[in-house]
């Protein structure tokens, strides 16, 4: 339970996805992710499965932001056995506009992995902010 | 790695959860949750943290839908070691309002589990639907 080296690959492998998502490396990001991913993202379709589906919805993610990427991770939270783990976060996340405006908003993560050929890959995803049930719009005000 | 035994009482466990939740048993539900929970549900909060939080949550939740409850799940996916494991689904839920008509929509869910003393209990849970990027609202007509 919790095995400790696990936890800090899990959490070396949540830093290069950081980092790779800022630097809107879609190469790398995607070499983060098992064949088999099925991601719950937070825009667009109930889900993407395998890796085609969900680079194409990367692409298209990043360049629906054309300027610098807002993504910044709070409350990491890892638990992890020798080859299946998960860990749990909130992020700031966002884009800015052609007019140079940041637009960012409160959202949550998690993610689920496992060890497979020797590597921590992500085969899970889901990503969201909550909504207001009496109105169904998408809460992008809510702060930790 | 998918230890056979722990995805059988992990589906058992989701199973347990889906008829409490259409009972609207509160006490059943939240007897599945670890102390530790930490939830990001769909609606209304970023997350909940511990059961005190999300047991009141819950029980808004059920006294905001008053009539019978929709919850049907599939394509249930679990990954389990012997004492860490996670899972996915999407899930057709909602409720009945006053006028007798059904209110749903297809939805995401991802769990993830620890077994603590002899159990496995849910420490973890992240249920959403999807947002539409350009104008903010939530997508409830998704279908898989």
């Amino acid at each position: 339970m919790n095995n400790a080296s696990a936890k800090t690959e899990i959490q070396a492998l949540i830093d290069t996805y950081r980092q790779a998502v800022q630097a809107k490396d879609v190469d790398k990001v995607m070499s983060l992710y098992d064949e088999s991913i099925v991601s719950f993202d937070a825009v667009i379709a109930l889900q993407f499965k395998g890796k085609p589906a969900y680079r194409a919805h990367w692409q298209a993610c990043m360049e629906m932001c054309p300027g610098p990427h807002v993504f910044e991770f709070q409350d990491i939270t890892i638990t992890a056995a020798e080859d299946v783990g998960f860990a749990h976060w909130l992020v700031y996340c966002g884009g800015t506009n052609e007019q140079g405006e940041t637009q960012a908003c409160w959202m949550r993560a998690t993610a689920a992995y496992r060890h497979i050929g020797g590597q921590w890959r992500i085969v899970h995803e889901h990503w969201s902010a909550p909504f207001d049930p009496q109105s169904g719009t998408t809460l992008f005000d809510l702060k930790p």
